[in-house]
């Protein structure tokens, strides 16, 4: 990657800005004068195109001291506050990395970023390249071979060009062309995924000009045909209008009469969540949306950072154009800047709470988002429960979770993104993918291997999601190992003369590198402090990590889906912490190339065992899709669970209050009559003393 | 098996029944006139101990035209009612196994069962057992060793002894003894698991005596010492007034203030629940506890019967006598005969509706239980959602579940065993352990690799806990196929010239055997009706198998775990159904040798393309004890799930009402104060025509 670097103009003035906390998201204050400063080291009328304008989180190193001075209640020591910056010359293909440093009112560093080095999309740019692409003369030419009704209206869905490597150096958009129904083309929200169309322009962005417009294969080769009238399609709209809606759905309300259980402290526009034994600071950025610091359970450390470091969607069909289909949600658009107003009463249910962020426009400008993230409670059934046969005398316990959730719209599909947390010390990552299936063409009577036909018309493609969750632990202390479990069956001896016996052993991760479970072995990966250990057995404290299996990324290893992914192959990536090193794709992936995340940083062979390590956790689906997918699919859930392994002494939910009718209000629904009881009606009997009220007959 | 045939007797009389339906379970007076019939074939004065009085349900040929008259509203075909007893003559080996014919007053089979095969457990007689070993003069005088202080109370909890070939022809049980603290004696819900002594004593229970005494190993190796003077150690309880309980967790209590969606309707003592386009019948029996019988929706058949079958927990200490510990909860004890009463408050929250059962003791009578199944909805976060980025709407859905749960104490552990509805056609099974570990005493400064210390002088050793549910399909008609779906990348070809193409493939299984799951080629099982096909895309309708991986049983082959869990070695097994077969395990699992369950009849190698087939799902955990799992465990949850592919037309979710506030009646909670918001405050605006509140910017 070549740099050009260009001097720094002397400061033009020191503001004071007003974070509260070294790991505070940027104010607005803050992006406008970041955003001023890059402006001050160009001539005055230079447009600049802002991409990125983002906290630029300080080096650990200075970090830990901090957070260890913040929680002992010493002043805090000065961190420079910096803010990293992505621009472009508007209309130019001149893209620049530049570092601001905000306390010294300095640009620190400012280089422009060369070949095959491009900025992710935003909104405004998204908005004008549909708008450049259906002004095109030649893309009107090809739509009128259509012959399309009066009144129509197609729409445009620009998507990352991805990478080949054929003629593949510009930055690109390569959007795929959709009708609206052509019955109703005022409806806004009508479906247009429904109605895909066979033509596909390409444009520059430097220049918003069509380069090339592609005709898409519909049959099931590489044939590809003049484009001929379309032929008409009924719509499936999504839309509630458009259903003949259940009427026997009654309302299912949930309650916290005395309020939420969590505390939420405001630090500027950072938050200190605490709950039921944890605490932990919620930050917000364009790139990753929700980032958890310093995640502490009874005030013992945790985790120094959590986040979602990206996501690779590769789809199947090898024909042009869509052998190169494959987007890096974070990294080619940003989860932060692309999460939905999560507006009460429809998104989260129960007493919820809101955060709001701040990022920025392609102007510099402070661009605020309300309530994209919701915090509330949630009943997740028992906890644990016992009940003594001999005297039937039950303890039994529900299990309260803590739910910070955002959503994000990646064009047409939707991902609900939360951590939870739990009265055992377990913590979890969900992810829900719905929304609605990227679609081409298809010729009636034709099927593919490679895809659906999930509506007269329309192809869904089998495409996987591959998630990477990057894991900066701080178990008990800076230093850190990953060790993994197996259970072994034992050969028969003396010893085992029953050949029943097995055992578990553990094996300790010298090196970063790629790993992967093996469900044959059981194996489990755990990230361990082993200076610090459990006072009844002696074992070092832990957590494990729960992830479901996938398969992974199918494209072949010369691919460049395969050498951008750089996650996407493995279970399991663990590298040596380095500042910076943050997306598991690497820093820039649109039309990347690879060799800039985390199985290159892994290939350094650091050493990991007792060290600083960050753990990449990848999850994900091989989505092949089924027509209840269509028109939007009902959430396809993953869960990732890191539970504790020997960190406390005893089961950490030992002491959450007996679940009980007094607290819990269930009410007694007469079957007869089917309408519930007042409350008190068919109450099991509470004891006196608020005695656990459950027994059991067997 | 030998067997032994008694005639049977002339009816005495015939009574008529009053079952309301030939798949309801047995109601009192049936369990009552079944055995007095069995005891009306041995002479009056013969102490007959009834081991189980289930229904024998009718054959499927007969049932199938049942359901198809029930459903279309004709006269209902006369299907003799019969009743399977198993018994003992008391204080005696002679086991048998009769038929009763309710409707003719006959006895229709009544064999003696031969060698090795044996009941199993039951109430009464497990309190006998502990009773006797306790009262043993040598096991009194082998706890005298111990040197106990006064008015300590020692607990024995009695265990199927399991098999390994060594003496072991006679029904026996294997006692392991506890202490209860010994500082609170009289604290009857004392843990005494945290307290295991070294003694264990083996009685046969046709006489309940007690004939050995085994010494446990104490150490890392085999070494038995002599009974030694017993060293203080601290228990380690569960119950909540020896626990400092949380005091800041605030109520969350969950309203249906219009009553519930769901509709119950009894037919004695069988129930036809309807809710969001499902109905099925709930069952009730002693070994399976719930099972559901003609699941539909949208009066769409999808499955004749879905049941637990069984579960296996194999132990993996190898040293005597734990090598054998391995329990089948179901065949040896009884899922339905160890329901918890799930009181109303404490174990469901929301609007529930309860079901009873009747089972039957061990005279033979009418044995009520109240409260078994516990029914209700509850919200499950957002079901489907999709904003059109340029108008910013959004269309969202919340998923309402549907939930049948019952919870069963077998001695140390719990099972939480729920089926769960959902709105898009999907039906989950989902199993929590929670509970007590099975514990054993260590010496102190031990270590072993097939254990873990979790309190001082507490070994929890490893075990597999391994499940296998039972699933009768019907998917729109009799005749199924089990197919399997793998991802295969493509090579490199001028098709695929740039690596990234792959495509999904389907393998349909003739044969009976059993099956494995490959996420390496993203093999998804799915049941296949092949002669109904999808409208859309003319794909054969189905409904696909989610389950979590699990390591496989890892007793050797030759082992009689091994060969007794006929169930446990595969994901997947797939049978042709024959009556009868219900039990994977087989249908006598105590002190079992193998050949009579799932492995054995997929052996048959019968054809299973386009018949009528069972599909058997296994799944589990091989649970490597943690400290936090005792004194009580936090619940470990494994869901299997069944999905329709290509079996609607879209997504059937799609007609659910939008997610709105006016009926999900959120509430703000002001970060500042932490308190709820009066109902009103902080609303988001609803639109006059109800739309769909959502709103996002990007």
């Amino acid at each position: 990657m070549s740099t050009e670097v260009i001097s720094s103009a002397p400061a033009i003035r020191t503001v004071k800005y007003t974070a509260k906390h070294a790991l505070e998201p940027l104010n607005a204050e803050e992006i406008t004068g970041a955003a001023n400063l890059v402006k001050s080291v160009w001539p005055s009328q230079t447009d600049i195109h802002f991409k990125v304008v983002t906290l630029h989180e300080p080096p650990k190193a200075d970090v830990i001291p901090y957070l260890e001075a913040e929680h002992s209640g010493r002043p805090l020591p000065f961190i420079a506050r910096k803010v990293f910056v992505n621009y472009y010359i508007r209309n130019t293909n001149r893209f620049h990395e530049a570092i601001v440093n905000l306390s010294n009112g300095t640009v620190e560093r400012n280089v422009r970023l060369g070949a095959n080095v491009h900025a992710n999309g935003d909104g405004d740019e998204i908005v004008a390249i549909e708008n450049a692409a259906l002004a095109d003369e030649g893309v009107k030419a090809e739509l009128q071979k259509l012959q399309l009704p009066e009144g129509a209206v197609v729409i445009s869905d620009p998507w990352i060009y991805g990478a080949d490597g054929v003629d593949d150096d510009n930055r690109m958009y390569q959007c795929f062309l959709y009708l609206r129904d052509t019955q109703n083309p005022n409806e806004l929200d009508s479906n247009h995924y429904s109605l895909p169309l066979p033509i596909s322009p390409v444009l520059t962005t430097d220049n918003m000009r069509v380069i090339r417009i592609d005709r898409l294969p519909t049959g099931a080769d590489n044939t590809i045909t003049e484009t001929k009238p379309w032929q008409f399609r009924p719509v499936n709209e999504y839309i509630p209008e458009a259903q003949q809606l259940r009427t026997d759905l009654k309302p299912l309300n949930v309650l916290q009469p005395e309020g939420a259980s969590f505390t939420i402290k405001s630090q500027g526009l950072s938050n200190i969540i605490e709950w039921q034994k944890w605490s932990f600071r919620v930050g917000y950025n364009q790139r990753e949306g929700m980032v958890l610091y310093d995640v502490r359970y009874d005030n013992r450390s945790l985790f120094y950072r959590l986040s979602l470091s990206d996501m690779n969607i590769p789809y199947a069909d090898p024909r042009h154009p869509f052998h190169k289909k494959s987007a890096f949600d974070l990294g080619d658009a940003g989860a932060g800047i692309m999460a939905n107003n999560l507006k009460l009463g429809c998104d989260c249910l129960g007493s919820i709470s809101y955060l709001d962020a701040v990022l920025a426009n392609d102007k510099g400008e402070p661009f605020p988002m309300e309530n994209v993230v919701c915090i509330h409670e949630q009943d997740a059934g028992i906890g644990w429960k016992h009940t003594n046969y001999r005297t039937g005398r039950a303890a039994v316990v529900r299990n309260r979770e803590l739910v910070l959730q955002m959503i994000i719209t990646v064009s047409n599909y939707e991902y609900i993104l939360a951590f939870m947390f739990d009265q055992a010390g377990q913590l979890t990552y969900e992810v829900r993918a719905t929304g609605i299936l990227s679609t081409q063409p298809i010729d009636d009577g034709v099927d593919v291997p490679f895809g659906t036909r999930v509506h007269p018309g329309v192809l869904a493609v089998h495409h996987q999601h591959i998630f990477s969750l990057r894991v900066d632990p701080f178990l008990e202390g800076v230093n850190n190992r990953l060790v993994y479990d197996e259970a072994h069956a034992l050969p028969r001896s003396d010893w085992n003369p029953h050949g029943t016996g097995y055992e578990v052993h553990e094996t300790v991760i010298d090196k970063s590198g790629g790993y992967d479970a093996d469900w044959s072995k059981n194996r489990i990966f755990k990230i361990q402090n082993a200076a610090v250990r459990n006072p009844i057995n002696g074992k070092p404290v832990a957590y494990k990590i729960h992830a479901p299996p996938f398969q992974k990324i199918l494209s072949d290893s010369d691919s460049f889906n395969y050498k951008r992914a750089e996650f996407a192959d493995r279970n399991i990536y663990v590298t040596q912490y380095r500042d910076g090193e943050l997306y598991a794709g690497g820093q820039y992936t649109n039309q990347s190339r690879g060799g800039t995340g985390v199985r290159s940083w892994a290939d350094r062979r650091d050493n990991v065992r007792d060290e600083d390590i960050v753990v990449w956790v990848q999850f994900g689906i091989n989505h092949v899709p089924r027509i209840e997918d269509f028109p939007v699919m009902p959430c396809e859930i993953l869960k990732v669970s890191f539970k504790p392994v020997n960190f406390f002494d005893k089961n950490p939910a030992l002491d959450v209050p007996p679940s009980e009718q007094s607290f819990n209000k269930s009410v007694l629904v007469n079957n007869a009559q089917q309408h519930a009881q007042p409350d008190g009606a068919g109450e099991a009997k509470v004891g006196e003393n608020g005695q656990v009220c459950c027994s059991s007959k067997l």
